[in-house]
């Protein structure tokens, strides 16, 4: 077998600082292709695009490494990279990120990061999702680089679960190195939103949304808990929305 | 207790016939307000807007009712519905659609109908959305008017389940009426994209995306089944995505 083949895309857009410290340390591992979006997609969530044609653009940005850039969402780059870029030759890993900020807990749902992630998994290929809990643009990766590589590496070396993405997330830079790895769930959270109220040159009202995290999970086995005690938190996700344990309940119901 | 409160809203647009169908049969059971999407909005999933303000535009579409059209998505809608619109009067309901088009097995993720009934769901609020598998403008929802009455008015009768919303598919008009309603789990399939490539009148290439739906599923007690044998299906649908039995698995591999 050659060198392992890797998918990479974001959402941040190809010209984030997360994309290009995520595509060096792939290149250790293997033979990297880039589809990412051409401008910042965060909080697209499992968007994509239909009804409007999409552009795919070859670039030069990453020294020596075929790269495109899409005018699509995160989950558009996973699907023109299988069908289109990688048609006869699949990936064996899709990564995605680093993102410049968390997407732990109920994040994981707004997360262009993780959909593109997810998009792997749906098509049946070993995927993971990395983010880092700073979003400021100049964020410090420097303390995450072994564990992206690590973790990308034992993905590449077991018998990766079928249907299933990892969300990996990386605590801020701190004084004291990273603990560990918590493999773990994802932490019972929400955004508790605020909408701020302007008002623009021509008089006419618009709103910024802005909120605060609420952690309602006392555990220690979630992935809030995991990056708040600088570990990385891996959270295995599935698309399989439906909530089984619910069915009976709901069979119970008399309808009408 | 006064009349139920239901917040309506959806992701083919305020101006769509399966929002103005839902709004009718919702002023039979309770007080309705409507935040709904000023423009189309399939396919955007889970999407929310982050660094871009959002527009609220009172109007008078729904005679006699207090609506909204907002320039976000369909979970922006429903923020903006609790936590300005309904800010001291919380909704008893959050119902979403009739949506143009199938929102069975995997298009759960990218509907932007389950998105806005998700949120309802994140929020504490019971939630449903609705869908019909008929994609056209056009379509006939005159089937499915006693349905969506008794699921909603049932869901408002009993103890309904915190974090949890319901997917509702209704087959399209058949000669036979709709056999009953499955409860039952999202089917395993998937979207087997083609992409097709042309070229704009500049000589630069774009793409549309397109595909086939492909069911794995031989099941009987999924969505896809149900509605192909003329069912309604209700799926109840979480929000924690974790695969919560792949952990211990992915806790055995050796990192690094």
């Amino acid at each position: 077998m050659g060198q392992p083949r890797i998918l990479v895309s974001n959402d941040d857009g190809i010209s984030s600082r997360g994309i290009q410290f995520l595509v060096n340390i792939m290149e250790e591992l293997g033979e990297v292709v880039v589809v990412a979006p051409d401008s910042p997609q965060s909080g697209m969530g499992h968007a994509i695009t239909i009804g409007e044609p999409l552009r795919l653009t070859e670039t030069d940005i990453f020294d020596g490494v075929l790269a495109y850039e899409c005018s699509g969402t995160p989950a558009d780059c996973v699907k023109l990279g299988k069908h289109y870029v990688l048609k006869d030759q699949p990936p064996d890993l899709v990564v995605s990120g680093v993102n410049h900020g968390s997407n732990t807990s109920i994040s994981v749902l707004y997360s262009g990061t993780m959909s593109a992630a997810v998009e792997g998994a749906i098509e049946g290929f070993p995927s993971i999702g990395f983010s880092l809990c700073d979003f400021s643009a100049d964020a410090d990766f420097s303390h995450t680089g072994e564990y992206v590589y690590n973790i990308a590496k034992t993905a590449l070396e077991n018998n990766f679960p079928r249907g299933v993405a990892l969300n990996v997330n990386f605590p801020h830079k701190q004084k004291e190195p990273i603990q560990g790895i918590k493999v773990c769930r994802q932490a019972h959270a929400k955004w508790q939103e605020e909408f701020n109220q302007r008002y623009d040159p021509y008089g006419r009202q618009y709103f910024w949304m802005a909120g605060n995290f609420v952690n309602f999970d006392a555990g220690e086995d979630n992935d809030e808990w995991a990056v708040a005690n600088n570990h990385v938190s891996i959270v295995p996700c599935q698309y399989d929305m439906t909530a089984h344990k619910i069915i009976s309940d709901i069979k119970t119901w008399s309808f009408g």
